[in-house]
């Protein structure tokens, strides 16, 4: 599989993001899990993104994204709405470079998603928890203040930004059999296949959706964009739907997608919090729980898996830990 | 202050070991936390030794250990007791060996302790909870098989080993105005002392102690070695009081000890847990602790601390969450 001419992306753009964003963002460190890799019976490296500022990869597109505004466009500010990871990334992104970010949120998002957003400067405007009421309320905001509207996934900046993590991870692990991603909108697997493709064309990418939120393998099985069904995954950051640039990446240049049962996104977790002493946030554990779910097909391999974040309410966690055993 | 010559460590010793180690342990990432950062009004690196493989810096000094046993000895195998994480450190040590480690570990010990040391292939010798009962199996044991007795601390070697932690940390990050390092039995204490008086002799180096188990700002005061006083901190890894090789490197290099309370302890752990994302266990977070208390003692600065483990039942963890707020 290669890169097509359809691509709204290309392994350049993501080359050029990395050296755009390189003072405003970390370069994450990629962790081998001994403990991990000797239950599973592969070598597991773990790219730590929920060790990036803000928590998630996010900061990454974000930051991306608001360096590349003409002067003009900036002085207007960004708007987007988002109740996860993009609106603190988006918020600290027009930080660094000292514009306004006008951030709309459903007004039962969670506190502590409230309170990254207010760390960061930035009062959230509040909306009706709808796509439709976020989407209004944003679309408003951009036409009174001029702010650019910037999505958190279907956008060549922001797709670019994210697959710098996975240029990153494949110069500091080399030799990997297999990487695995979570798949949500599709900006972090989208950025990276291409890497992926550029740099290491034998590469095997395998995707990981939660179950509960399977679009993308629906999708890729009918041949055409499928919405979603439920809303209700605990893996709140891979709810979102492939959007009209992920879709058409994915599906050309992946090799599979797994479907990761509620109860092995759990399990993922709980093994990456006390066996690998990184805060995971459940999607970001879902690559995890394809390989404890799938171990044939992963043994004796050498796998990268991107760890996408590691924000959650301190309850989920609470309550996760505490049911094991 | 200087190096004197009473030290039964130098720095060349902790270089050495480093090189010794380098293909046994890993080369921990140091993470600024920008969130943390703001709140505390200075900047601070984590240095992630719960990354370390077993979850704890113990793995360096065990492996620096093991690697200099003659054949002979090595051929006895190693022995020591402990509840913590040199237990797990020594029997992985052994084990990149292939020589065999008896551990003994009180009856008492968490199943997650177990389950780690038999995790490595080793089956541990259970014992009574008190400290006279864990010598005299450990004596018993070496006299039945020549085994060399690895002590958790109090062992020239094992003291080179932890500095690797601190001479890792200084190459990393350049220009630290102040290091904060967990003081129990004082092991990796003493290494840091001594690599950072050799590598940048101007570092203010603090030590961070549980007011619960303050045995060495007492020593310290009082100009000789005092037992500890009680047993029950929540940061289980700092309980043990100083060695006979440790207290005169720590008496004579450090700058201060901070004591930090139970609650600060917690709170520590848990701003580590949902700021850095990083899984700290209670003694690693000590260091943080004594920063958040003290906040003006380290304003404007640049705050290196040494993240000693990331290892607690879960249990311990979902408490601390839950209990937020």
């Amino acid at each position: 599989m290669n890169t097509t001419d359809q691509q709204s992306v290309c392994f350049n753009d993501i080359r050029q993001a990395a050296s755009r964003i390189q003072d405003y963002v970390l370069t994450t460190p990629a962790v081998p899990a001994e403990t991990l890799s000797r239950s599973v019976g592969a070598d597991l490296f773990f790219k730590c993104e929920n060790l990036q500022h803000i928590g998630a990869f996010k900061a990454r597109g974000a930051c991306n994204a608001v360096l590349q505004l003409t002067d003009e466009q900036a002085a207007a500010g960004v708007v987007t709405h988002s109740s996860g990871n993009h609106a603190a990334a988006l918020a600290r992104a027009a930080r660094t470079r000292g514009i306004a970010a006008h951030i709309v949120m459903p007004h039962n998002s969670s506190a502590a998603k409230i309170a990254a957003v207010r760390g960061l400067g930035v009062e959230p405007r509040f909306c009706e928890p709808t796509a439709a009421a976020r989407a209004e309320m944003a679309d408003q905001v951009a036409a009174e203040t001029g702010a650019t509207l910037v999505h958190p996934y279907n956008d060549p900046h922001i797709i670019a930004g994210q697959g710098t993590a996975t240029l990153e991870f494949l110069q500091q692990v080399t030799d990997l059999d297999v990487l695995v991603v979570p798949v949500g909108g599709g900006g972090l697997a989208s950025g990276a296949l291409i890497a992926a493709r550029a740099l290491q064309p034998d590469l095997e990418v395998i995707g990981a959706e939660p179950a509960w939120a399977d679009d993308a393998i629906r999708s890729l099985k009918a041949g055409s964009m499928q919405p979603p069904e439920r809303f209700d995954s605990i893996a709140d950051g891979l709810r979102a739907p492939l959007g009209s640039l992920t879709y058409p990446i994915i599906s050309q240049l992946i090799d599979d997608i797994l479907p990761v049962s509620e109860d092995m996104i759990r399990e993922a977790t709980r093994q990456s919090i006390c066996q690998t002493r990184l805060v995971v946030e459940p999607s970001g554990a879902v690559p995890l729980g394809a390989v404890l779910a799938n171990g044939s097909r992963f043994a004796g391999r050498r796998v990268g898996l991107i760890i996408s974040g590691g924000n959650a309410e301190l309850d989920v966690f609470a309550r996760i830990l505490s049911s094991s055993e």
